[in-house]
């Protein structure tokens, strides 16, 4: 192949299990005719006239690491160029007076802290993909970074941005708040390209004073657990946590084997937790800063851990999974050479729907199970938890198909999706909570827009929108606005 | 006048500066053709579809209190229907285990408070028209409470709404967060009933432990005290304050006078701040709750006021302030009573900017005094800080000049009102910080949704919304969108 034919190769798909499943077997399907990379807003915009004018399609393209299928390269006869933003990046202008930094939108999350760092600030957001992804496309999936409870959702950093339209031209300048109508950053925040291309964000960024310690404490049971983290919440004690995360008791149980079970430590703790009478536990890791401020919210939660009978651990669970933060998603790869497929999925809700959402989707994906093949291990953890509900995060497994090319295993893959998606969907949880809707989602999401009633504002309104901006239907088909069901596209 | 036209004309204006005159003098110039009271959602979208088969306007009522011109009657010669919002009042749903609450749109603020009160709840959003105004106005103004360190603006605690629009309607169920899409809460808050009718809000409400305490201090400057606010939001250990406002050189002595001023306390304090150097200073009020967190956050504030060379003077003034919190408002009548003219306006910007802002709204101000008058107080305070910036408030005063119908007085007002609005936008400020863009603002509000550049896109998006919600063009016309000066009118 030739170097072009490989860009083209590598611009095709995002990092979805299908993805992976098809880029591995070599059967991509479709491939863009092109690879734009330009340089500045003007550029953009030029870009995008053309686009309009030929009747291209573009694919905004940041990192690539989209697992909900929102870079694939769409069906159809029309033309597509990928529009990588790679050098749209880097700080262009920093405000340390406001805190306020400038950063173009394909930046990078190493680089938009190296950036950052020798003025001994941090943006703080650290999602899973934070090797990879990139400002831009953070924004318009609503990325949330494993500090959320610290440094927010990636919206709540975002002071002001510039997007680019077929048709026109946004222009949020940077202000702590206002009442000038609708915030307009809540608007292009989670817009998936649909509205146009993100060029240019000036973000919110912290003094880093400290680094980030993670402690670990092991709970009775998963309700108990789920308990805690709700209380930690309510809590002024507890304010200074930056990071929470419970897991149930399968995921524990890995945890424990995986994870904590390197060396002699694993037989200490398991020896421990057995005279304590938590044997089937479930494992929750809280950070905080690494300072007196820190120490306080960890004394906080230790006593609320205390009374609902669990055990601290302390630290070196936690420095362990400091360790592996940005690694898990790189193990699929070599789950998929064991035979192993693996997907994860989440989804948010109120405290109070967590128990029958928790259950729903447990049951859905169980139910794929095929007859007299081995229980599948559903594995789920609490994160991102807020005032009035949390995130839950569910992982999945199932045993690769071996039919040469991979396409067995994608369709067994959607309908785990499926079943997952359509159980979220009837318990009243979130689509998604921070990987966007892509193309893959957006089925389901209209449950979510019109609270599962017969009311079509919130897809009117959206529609209004990307029409507005983009009447001829340049920007990312299919993403978010399109009802279809694409899991096996 | 009968019942009938009395409802008319307390219906027919805001509460702004030329209503309360043209109130005054009688000549409310245009009153709506009836006040339409639904009782429910059902009705309200029978109203609005009436209303777009006949041609009608509806404007939308919830406490009236708008000082921007937001619900007054429309001129033309379609008949307008005011749509009072009285009987979607009070609490609906409690999940305690949740914190969520949902109350219908036109619940007024006491009634709010005291529905979660039995619980232990409470919503914590006092603005300064907390007496009258409504949730749902609140929310489609921006509503920020004098609280908003601790509480957030209104929008941050918007779980879920409920819309109705003339063609469509839009229910967004109460979730803690989502990736689904642009955020569509934040669609509807600050929409000022263009989109259509809010009728039911679920909101994040919080146990309500302690009550809240304000301790003041004196800054020897203004700037002195802005960095002293900065300094104060980037601090863990001052994390724990809900309140700050800090007054300019002008606004303290008003404040020394008047408010401070009583008894014998005056003169001891005054003596004191003398004896400390600190003459002509800068009133600093800070909030906390009246517990050990509080303590901890104002033991961390009073070390930052010490390095600064200001004095802390405890609570007392605190608790002049608390027991007139609501009042000033009412004060403007009697104002009137003794021949002069108050109104207030507010912006906000990065704390970088706030110098020059805060400069020129003086200037433009002050150059509307006429030869041979004397000078006008100009006051200001600080308020609402955020991580990145903060709120300014300006008071400004006039003689009223004496035609027996206040026309001229609201004239002179234009001037103001024209001048300051024109000084924000070109100092980069938010148009306004928790008022609203009503019928006053929206000539300005261009530059801050182009930042200042030749770019339509944010215009288009609410444009676009406004359009597919609402073809018929029922809902509040000539707020938020229409960019005609009706300051005069």
């Amino acid at each position: 192949m030739f170097k072009d034919d490989l860009d083209r190769v590598a611009h095709s798909r995002g990092q979805g299990t299908p993805d992976l499943l098809r880029l591995r077997s070599g059967s991509v399907r479709r491939l863009p005719d092109g690879i734009a990379r330009p340089a500045d807003e003007a550029e953009t915009a030029d870009l995008l006239r053309r686009a309009a004018e030929n009747g291209v399609r573009v694919v905004p393209w940041g990192g690539g690491t989209s697992v909900t299928g929102g870079v694939n390269t769409p069906p159809g006869d029309a033309p597509v160029v990928v529009a990588s933003l790679e050098r749209l990046s880097g700080l262009s202008q920093l405000d340390e007076s406001a805190g306020l930094a400038t950063f173009g939108a394909g930046t990078p999350g190493p680089v938009v802290e190296k950036a950052l760092d020798p003025h001994g600030l941090t943006l703080g957001h650290f999602p899973q993909s934070f090797e990879q992804s990139t400002l831009g496309g953070w924004i318009v999936t609503h990325s949330t970074g494993q500090e959320s409870l610290r440094y927010g959702r990636i919206a709540d950093r975002v002071a002001g941005l510039r997007l680019v339209a077929p048709g026109d031209r946004l222009v949020v300048p940077p202000l702590p708040a206002s009442s000038s109508g609708p915030d307009l950053r809540w608007w292009v925040a989670g817009s998936e390209g649909r509205f146009g291309i993100l060029t240019e964000a000036t973000v919110r960024v912290t003094p880093k004073r400290y680094e980030t310690r993670v402690e670990a404490a092991m709970l009775p049971s998963w309700w108990c657990g789920v308990d805690v983290a709700r209380g930690l919440m309510r809590n002024a004690d507890t304010a200074g946590l930056s990071m929470l995360r419970l897991s149930d008791e399968p995921e524990t149980e890995v945890a424990m084997t995986v994870g904590l079970g390197d060396g002699p430590f694993a037989a200490v703790v398991n020896a421990w937790l057995q005279l304590r009478r938590v044997r089937h536990g479930c494992l929750l890791l809280l950070g905080a800063e690494d300072s007196l401020d820190g120490d306080r919210a960890f004394d906080g939660a230790r006593a609320h851990v205390g009374e609902a009978g669990g055990v601290w651990l302390g630290r070196r669970p936690g420095r362990h999974w400091l360790r592996d933060r940005f690694r898990h998603p790189y193990l699929r790869d070599g789950l998929l050479d064991l035979g192993f497929v693996t997907d994860t999925l989440e989804t948010a809700a109120p405290w109070s729907q967590l128990p029958a959402l928790y259950d729903s989707v447990r049951a859905a994906l169980r139910e794929c199970v095929t007859v007299g093949e081995e229980e599948i291990p559903v594995l789920c953890h609490l994160s991102h938890p807020y005032e009035d509900g949390a995130s839950l995060y569910f992982t999945f497994f199932f045993g690769c198909p071996n039919d040469g090319d991979g396409e067995a295993a994608v369709y067994r893959w959607a309908d785990f999706k499926r079943r997952a998606s359509q159980a979220i969907a009837t318990a009243g949880g979130a689509t998604s909570h921070h990987h966007g809707i892509g193309r893959w989602h957006s089925p389901w999401s209209d449950a979510e827009w019109s609270g599962g009633e017969n009311a079509g504002g919130g897809r009117a309104m959206l529609e209004a929108v990307a029409q507005r901006l983009d009447p001829k239907g340049v920007m990312n088909p299919h993403v978010l606005l399109d009802p279809v069901d694409r899991l096996e596209d």
